[in-house]
């Protein structure tokens, strides 16, 4: 059987209108000989609606009844769905976690897809069948409602199409691709046709935001094509798949880029050995994120200055931690919430080098002074200042002959 | 173990503080040593706002896929509900259908309930748990949802009631009990403390819109005690129970009425044997309900005149299924669409003599005219003018003593 799961996130499902059109993308995909499997989120709106209303019932809502509450919403979407495939003339029905079962592990609100039982699925696909499966949500051991976190929708649909190996995956959402950055900074940003896991991961958790970076990772882990484009266009979209399937002639696949972050600089701190572990434990026991980090070479007075970077919103937090932080001496603390981090992605430059090189060069070229500097194989990441944010992604942009 | 069940309606849930205002009304009964177990509705508009979506998809919306879409409103409000119950430090937990099971039988959207599997609700409730069951709702033995139809939250109840042998069912609704009348036509009407089944059947088939029949019926067959009273005042409601429970001395318990009747004479009708029988298939085929009948007796010339009510919204099709009957003979149809029928029901009149007549006396002297007449143990119904209908509900409710 070729089978292709296509994913629905709430804009695409967000109105009766729009679950019409979801059928006749569906129903493209059957005439081209295709078994498929709907996955779909809530409609557009209704999970903040509910989450809302558990708000106001009770500041500390169980986790339990909030899996339940939450997960009505693609018990609505889905069966509309099936619906209007019925309306259509399809044979189709609603599947919802405790049928199939969708089994899962962990905490709620947070669980994991463990396994899937398959048999009632294929069966249904061997009749011709539609399957409309609700996304986001399984059942744990205890027979109860459990959801997978935000955007576990994604998980959900890659999930099922490892078990069920199905060809690719189809994430149709309102964007209609990744982009080689984000078009709104820079008008000359061009969809990318191919881009790896890696370098997805590295654009996803930089800020840009098409998929969970959880959900890119078991895609990535179980081998699984994914193609995200735009329920609103009948335009192809990205795909996101392997590295040997994707041509390196571009050595970089994108510039992406935060605008919320603040750097923390500790002015003279007596530098003695596991000194930075002390400041960072009580930081990553509040669950507060360190990104970037740089450390002066001590000088011979024995005192360094440590600057790092983290999100704005934990500013607040991680300022009362520093300073209640009885293991370490320091003689002055300095923010700076005018920052922005700029990446250049791409698996081209492994084996290109010189590629720092022409970053800084690029920057330096446009007076752009550099702060702070992180590197991994297929990424480098420089601190500037914000209000040179979108001079800096303009240069690298053309330097790396993204704007063609 | 004293158990009871506590159903909402969906106005008693409506909204975050109606559903806080439920979770201090479990807490009442906790308190008085109760093993509580809710049964709720969805949030008052949710069900509308479902299915008005359905509608919007189909014109012909698969009825298994709009039970499962229903469905959903109750898994909102019951994990409102437990949520709030485990914010207030009681143990509580919403129970779907398919969790307990359920089960039921029957098509979609028409089931009822079969079994209820008790086990893991006794075992919560022998915990100290508050158990809160989504109404409306159950599963096939496709372990589909079903739903019982509107008003089906009324049904789960009564079930669940008898399945666990309740104490007694509360009805919590926005009304605050079964008036002697409709307050908004006889300002003087009165709450009813208590009424048998078998009055209330009779009450709200005629109007009374407290309760579905069906559901009345249920708790009849199961000698169910039901209170119905308001959520939003904390005031005695009316109690629907066993005959033997009440006392006979009031002979009439109310005066119902409906405003939505037509009625249709045939003039002229040729009076063959199985005449009547020949008029009223079609209608009953088309699921036309006929209410009132009345024959006059054949003259010399064969023929006769027939007079029978539907409601309004089936005149229609009514007129048209008669106008093409082939299989009967008459000389005019005459239709009168402005009366009414006027309804006094009680048990006390089974063993008081001239109840009927005092009935007629009364209107006679007001002038008002009777059209038709139908009687059962229980209640003698009188088709008047519309314009008189006041003035007859008025007139009968002081001559039976209800304006006390």
């Amino acid at each position: 059987m070729k089978i292709v799961v296509l994913k629905f996130g709430g804009t695409s499902v967000g109105s009766a209108e729009r679950i019409k059109n979801v059928a006749k993308i569906v129903t493209s995909y059957l005439k081209k000989k295709f078994k498929v499997i709907v996955v779909s989120s809530a409609m557009g709106g209704e999970t903040n609606r509910l989450i809302n209303l558990s708000k106001e019932i009770s500041s500390n809502f169980t986790s339990s009844e909030y899996d339940t509450l939450v997960a009505a919403g693609e018990q609505i979407s889905c069966s509309l769905i099936a619906g209007r495939l019925n309306d259509q003339g399809h044979l189709s029905r609603s599947w919802l976690s405790w049928q199939i079962p969708i089994l899962t592990t962990g905490n709620y609100s947070y669980s994991r897809i463990e396994s899937i039982y398959k048999k009632n699925i294929i069966n249904f696909l061997k009749k011709g069948g539609v399957p409309v499966i609700a996304g986001f949500q399984g059942i744990n051991s205890e027979n109860r409602v459990t959801t997978l976190g935000r955007g576990g929708s994604d998980a959900s649909a890659i999930m099922i199409a490892k078990f069920f190996k199905a060809e690719k995956c189809v994430i149709y959402t309102d964007v209609d691709g990744v982009y080689t950055t984000d078009p709104n900074v820079v008008p000359k940003a061009k969809k990318i046709k191919k881009i790896s896991y890696e370098e997805m991961l590295e654009m996803a958790s930089l800020g840009a935001k098409v998929m969970q970076p959880n959900s890119i990772q078991d895609a990535r882990l179980n081998r699984i094509d994914i193609e995200v484009r735009s329920s609103f266009k009948n335009k192809a979209g990205s795909l996101i798949t392997k590295r040997k399937n994707i041509s390196t002639k571009n050595i970089i696949r994108g510039v992406s880029f935060t605008k919320n972050d603040a750097k923390i600089t500790l002015v003279g701190v007596k530098d003695r050995p596991g000194v930075a572990a002390k400041i960072f434990e009580p930081l990553f026991k509040n669950s507060i994120n360190v990104d970037m980090v740089v450390q002066n070479i001590s000088s011979y007075k024995k005192e360094t200055d440590l600057t790092f970077t983290i999100k704005n919103e934990d500013l607040l937090k991680t300022e009362k931690l520093i300073k209640k932080n009885k293991k370490i001496i320091f003689k002055k603390l300095i923010i700076d919430e005018r920052v922005s981090k700029v990446s250049i992605v791409g698996v081209g430059m492994i084996t290109t080098p010189g590629v720092t090189y022409r970053m800084f060069n690029a920057l330096a070229k446009k007076n752009i002074n550099i702060q702070v500097i992180s590197t991994s194989e297929i990424k480098i990441s420089v601190l500037v200042e914000r209000k040179n944010l979108k001079k800096a992604v303009d240069v690298l942009h053309k330097e790396f002959k993204l704007d063609y």
